[in-house]
């Protein structure tokens, strides 16, 4: 396991080494993975600590609300699939999963803006930050889009590519080594007697933006399908997307009808606006629609032609 | 076990001898009363169906903030203390809690104001419901207090509590004959079948706010302490009171040390205003301090002797 | 104006004949009917008491998102619909509303289930209901349906319909007398001095869930179409929808042009699942597409078919 | 007006310079710094954009709740500061008002953990940063405190105060430099053709935690005060603090009545845990009673000298 320090790979050897009994509802696939820590990026990671429920616990929830009634569905899957197409969404708040993530600063500056959920961070107020920042792989390092004002274009090479990557390095360097110099901490190499040292609340302010933090956040499973199908769709920036990826593959361990569910109803699905349906019904009857007499503007029509890999859109 | 049907008491029975393993955090205290139904007033219930994490989940949340700086706090219980003396209340959102609840509908009124917390409640849109309803108990039928507007005076005695049961108690038979009656349900008895039977939607609007209904509600330590804060407390109203002190119980036996703080700082804690303040610590220095001197409203002032326990209160 | 008392009207005209000059956005729509109370079912309405912002407010805060970037972008238009057809929500949490509703406790008892909004409900247990409880027009009395557990069927006709108005009525009346009979509160009539009158917080749960309360309920833009997307569906309960149909029209009022995004990207669109997706490609392709080869469940098929208004659904 | 550009200048007059009317609640003193930016830090400001509701807001929303009841309560201050006292604060989430604040980095990732607001921040990913960062005054350079781990010690001196300012600005420099360089964008300085320009949101990362962001930011009052309790402290970091301040009088243009009573029953109130409870009693009734027999812990006994001033904290 990289990404982690001995201290970190014993004490999670010793969580999975102590298993306890328990009346409760019992994931088998989470148990498979329960405190492994997955590596993200460079020096990030992401591990499930605790969870709470299964799909059971959403069909038990739905069927409290839809009371005798559901008897005749005789499914679960069919069930959670019903619920996910008509956006009955209170059931999955009823499962809940907490994880340990290790990630750069601006990714965590995105993730934040997921408000519900609890959050508990490692403090720079409190602590002294480790040395260690992300720094993008080559393949990953990426030229800003031209067409999109959000994404990315082409991979940078050559010459500017390592001028990036130098630059990059450089100031996360300096910035960590002087950020030390002010700190002046006495548990540091080079401490100077004669000199107090700024208040770490202060002196973090010198770290760059792809310096590593570190916390524990929890949320229920309809938050976390939210969370995942902003941030592990293609849009998504990358280095987000590479958590929600990994995110992704716990879902499936923990709640496998749930995650077939999500996939079928959010992340492939596609969402018509009412003229865009009028659009579609026209086309399937056999109608030759272009963008003029569809209604629809430039935009969204070349976005209808991709979800529908329409032929016309390539016109 | 009171207040459960057969059904629920089998399937009960069934979840607490199927134990199985796990590498979560186990709190043997909730363990110990899992499933097990707690009866509350005269048809209703409490159950902890599920729940995540326990006093340590609050501790290590808390340790991740705090850093290497928290090594020092020797022990679990000082370090939740400190929490929650100084309103740190994000480490409380690590633990996890679902119960399954059965409660008139004019308690469920009060509870639902809480919104930081998941519910699904059983629907009377899709099920008929039980002919369950509260009545209360001779010594809890009480009086309007003549001196608080939403308090309870002296216990109502001979003919008018007889007669209050009475008309209670028809009114309810007679509200659920006639649900019945228009429900028209091909399962229920007297059903005629030249009626159609009124949509259940509609039917419910005739049942009473003493009627019985279920739920599954989840929420987070932090957030059952605003909870129990004000239901378990002596101004709450009666029947929500019931409720939370059952789950006051539920909460020693799942996190026995943040349950003992809670008691210290909040349900025996006192706040006193800038203005208290002032005239506690003249009384300190040996002042005799009166209402009119301290500054405080008649109303504040009543309420600072009462908590104190100030001799001039008699006065 | 119909379902106010004399007392709220005369508040009313004062509140519409005080205006004040301010430095904020003003709604032109919305001041139009500020403070007017519109009627719903038989006794209770629904008006706007307060607002912030307007369409705006949305726009400003996405253009603090996007930046600079969204220089290009011409029109306000195109922006809000770009925002709501992307799920990118947060500026529509920018424009806030208030309102003050009267309404059943059956259809309050639905409306909080979101959890979003702040409320401030009229208080049975401080001060005494009013003698006011909802009875459905003959054409709003229907019977269950028989295909769907949730819904309504036919109206209800002759005997039928006649014996449950009656039910309804004579139930809600007895009720409430049998309120104010324990209450025996000094104001109304009929106190009888030798009694001391049940607390109100218990004599309440003898009220029926069609009488009615009121409350102040305050949201954002974002919410309200959370709220107006389910309840001003066509699945709605008929008594829900009546409040969400007026509040659409104020949401028109209010912002025209996030209220013309909303029917286009909400209430008359229509989500695609994956598979429907891939069954909508072969359609337009030309290919004859069933049920059996779409690989869709049938309800599914049967809500697509309806949804695209296939020839197939007839068959 | 400092920490404005002109164009920002321009913009504040233009709106002060228009007014509308309403029939709105209008809060007369806020109306007076609408829009109007007050300097924060050295680049930084905050601003009120828009507000709904003021102190009658919250008077309004009490009484519906309370009913007839409160007729009583003659005054609006009276029923304030009872709803403050006894944590009756859903009356305050009637009242809402928005915010325009620029900020250095860290503290908007302080900022952000209040999750109950509404966020629209400028996206780097979009759009360029301004090479704007905070650098601290001199008498703002504390030393890391001995005896807290999160607080600030006294303030740097002589060398060591010159060199941690010099670092500071001299990495900040470096930062932005090198961000331009890597951005490589055609409307800045320096721009190579023959270079593609690293993605925005890649080349952000290399930007450090005091460069400044900006974003409108609304929640309401029970909310704002939540946030000042906090941020208002003694105890919060001097940069939170600084904007917290000037939200303070914000607060009491807006609404004077509920900022006095915030003030009376939150910022200068003082929580006394059940053991201090006792151990203030025996005080009044003339004991001395020292840490020991107090049965408080030496730093609950500490922080409890130090609010009721007890002499014996001087021993």
């Amino acid at each position: 396991m990289t990404n982690l320090t001995s201290e970190q790979t014993a004490e999670i050897e010793s969580l999975r080494s102590t298993s306890s009994s328990t009346l409760r509802p019992v994931s088998a696939g989470l148990e498979e993975i329960l405190h492994k820590a997955f590596p993200v990026l460079d020096h990030g990671f992401v591990r499930v600590v605790d969870y709470m429920g299964d799909d059971s616990a959403v069909v038990q929830a739905a069927r409290v609300s839809y009371g005798r009634g559901t008897r005749r569905v005789q499914e679960d899957s069919g069930l959670i699939n019903y619920l996910l197409r008509h956006h009955h969404t209170t059931p999955f708040e009823m499962a809940e999963i907490k994880l340990h993530v290790k990630l750069p600063i601006f990714v965590a500056r995105q993730w934040i803006r997921h408000r519900t959920a609890s959050v508990n961070e490692y403090s720079a107020r409190y602590s002294v930050l480790d040395n260690e920042f992300y720094i993008p792989e080559p393949e990953h390092l990426a030229a800003q889009s031209t067409s999109n004002r959000q994404g990315r274009g082409s991979v940078l090479e050559g010459d500017e590519a390592e001028e990036v990557l130098s630059l990059l390095r450089r100031d996360a360097e300096q910035a960590y080594s002087d950020y030390a110099t002010m700190l002046n901490d006495p548990t540091m190499p080079d401490h100077r007697d004669d000199r107090s040292g700024l208040a770490r609340e202060l002196a973090r302010m010198n770290l760059s933006l792809n310096f590593y933090t570190q916390w524990y956040w929890k949320t229920d499973l309809h938050n976390l399908m939210n969370f995942l199908r902003l941030r592990a769709d293609a849009h998504a920036q990358y280095e987000i997307r590479a958590y929600a990826d990994i995110m992704m593959g716990m879902m499936a361990a923990w709640v496998p009808i749930s995650h077939a569910a999500f996939k079928e109803h959010r992340m492939e699905a596609v969402q018509l606006s009412g003229t865009a349906v009028k659009a579609v019904r026209r086309m399937i009857e056999g109608e030759v629609v272009t963008q003029a007499s569809s209604g629809l503007s430039t935009r969204e029509w070349q976005e209808l032609s991709a979800a529908l890999e329409l032929a016309s859109s390539l016109g």
